[in-house]
């Protein structure tokens, strides 16, 4: 079985180590492949080091070397290189990076130096992670830089920022006007990312962001065509559980765009390619009666959206996949 | 008192400390201004990161940061980052770098890609390392880059390698033909350096290393022209004790330029400029009858050239400058 997710960063993440753990522990679909496009429209370059912090995320939280409380980060990481950039007075120091994780953001920039793209890139960092040997690939989901900026409000007027600097540097408190994606319209897919989603058997949005992470990759131009056009059935986790978002600022992210943070809100801006909506019991009444969202197969989790441990992110993961499973017949 | 060294690293940098401690215990010296030309030659970009090792061991030496029984390097540092980077299989590995250490390197390779030059690079560094309250003033030879490589005998013939490649990773055993500045021809000498040799005082040349330090720098175009027409004299330390080099393999590279490698031998390097010698007792008697190094003012010194504490590279950085204040008269 091929299955291919798409994916921002720590709900992503955990929601995928959830799935690979569920497949691992189902006698038939334990050989199956697992293709994950991620975003990176996150991407930064801090200290002239370029830090693709959803494909991190990833990396670490799948090949087991991820900070667990955080979510984040590397596990057991020290702050000794940016304490030292802090006493040379560099900015910003908003963004927290950890030695070991530094030492991932060395060896890209190092091989983007060399010409590599961020496709080759992700498949060294993915080989010391151990994702092949899971049966996972990992792709980007474009080769060319893409860079989410967050239009706020400042006193003098609106403002361009990097979606970390409002993200992470002031925690999504400053009114946004709406989010630019530069570079987005002439991004390319990467190697490998149109063919996952044609090719795929099953195709699953784990909880990540609808409009930051998701709604980005929907963006390259070609991936919601081939969506749209995919064999497979197409299902997704909401991120929303009772008008509140799983983690992080996906209510504020949604707000921005103009759409009701709610599970069917979510479910509205996938509703022409996805078949198949897994949403909690809290918000299973407030289904619409018409309409494209009205038409979704969508089902009813009893165990808790939130996945706060590993067990419980299987879980969920196996609830998604049963109902793509049914939904391909 | 204006005075003025040229510099490499460790034996450089204990000297300088020495003669700051030196100026500062005299009551008439203490407001003494120094300025140290840094040797730039051994500056080698590592994992896409520039590193100046000489100008760094300056640094961290005259700052409080060295690590004292290495001689480079910080103390109490550790290698989490470099040993990420060796899970990621990036080479070489054979230079190793701390993780403050690496602090360091982004922040100079973070400015110099922002288009600051090296001279303002150092100078923002030596700022947090506390140099200018101790009328410390760090010059890089030049801000034009400059790579000492060494032509070393491979079974296949001649090959070019970094000297760091050679001198740290091969610990200089690698029989080398010789050296070839890369870049240094067409190098201009860094703001102020020709001026501080043009004005000083008093000059004093470390028991550096004679071929890829002070060498080097005084193969930086007009350099050597300044210290031939200094009005100041010129007062150097051997590097060299009873035929041995005082740490490194200097009398490898002395060996590889065709020079003796003996006190005497270093001396007629520099005997076109230089006016007095400060030599070991057990060199003293192997003083040419003739020639251009037999005219120099030479003087014994008596305690250790060994710079094995800080309070010995005190006396002898005091005995420089005693020889050196004698000869201006």
């Amino acid at each position: 079985m091929r299955i291919t997710a798409l994916a921002g960063g720590i709900g992503g993440a955990r929601f995928l180590r959830g799935l690979r753990a569920a497949l691992d522990a189902d006698p038939v679909l334990a050989q199956s492949e697992l293709t994950i496009v991620a975003n990176t429209g996150d991407d930064i370059t801090l200290f002239g080091l370029r830090v693709s912090p959803d494909v991190d995320t990833l990396l670490y939280t799948l090949g087991g070397g991820i900070d667990e409380a955080q979510g984040w980060g590397r596990a057991d990481d020290s702050r000794r290189v940016q304490g030292e950039l802090a006493a040379y007075g560099v900015q910003p120091q908003w963004f927290g990076l950890g030695d070991l994780d530094i030492g991932t953001h060395i060896a890209r920039s190092l091989w983007l130096g060399e010409g590599l793209t961020p496709s080759q890139i992700t498949e060294r960092l993915a080989t010391r992670w151990g994702l092949p040997e899971q049966r996972i690939r990992l792709l980007p989901m474009s080769d060319s830089p893409v860079e989410t900026h967050v239009i706020v409000e400042r006193d003098g007027g609106p403002e361009a920022i990097h979606f970390q600097q409002w993200w992470v540097g002031e925690l999504a408190q400053t009114p946004a006007q709406r989010f630019v994606a530069v570079g987005l319209e002439r991004a390319a897919p990467a190697p490998g990312v149109l063919e996952a989603i044609r090719e795929a058997d099953l195709i699953l949005l784990p909880p990540s962001n609808p409009v930051v992470s998701i709604g980005i990759i929907l963006g390259v131009p070609g991936v919601r065509d081939a969506l749209r056009g995919a064999v497979a059935p197409v299902v997704g986790v909401s991120p929303i559980i009772s008008g509140r978002p799983v983690r992080g600022h996906a209510d504020t992210c949604l707000h921005v765009i103009g759409v009701e943070s709610t599970a069917w809100g979510v479910a509205g801006l996938y509703a022409d390619f996805l078949d198949g909506w897994l949403v909690d019991p809290a918000d299973a009444a407030g289904a619409p009666a018409g309409g494209p969202v009205a038409a979704l197969t969508s089902r009813v989790y009893d165990g808790p959206l939130l996945m706060s441990d590993r067990p419980g992110a299987g879980r969920l993961a196996r609830a998604a996949l049963d109902l793509a499973l049914e939904l391909r017949g």
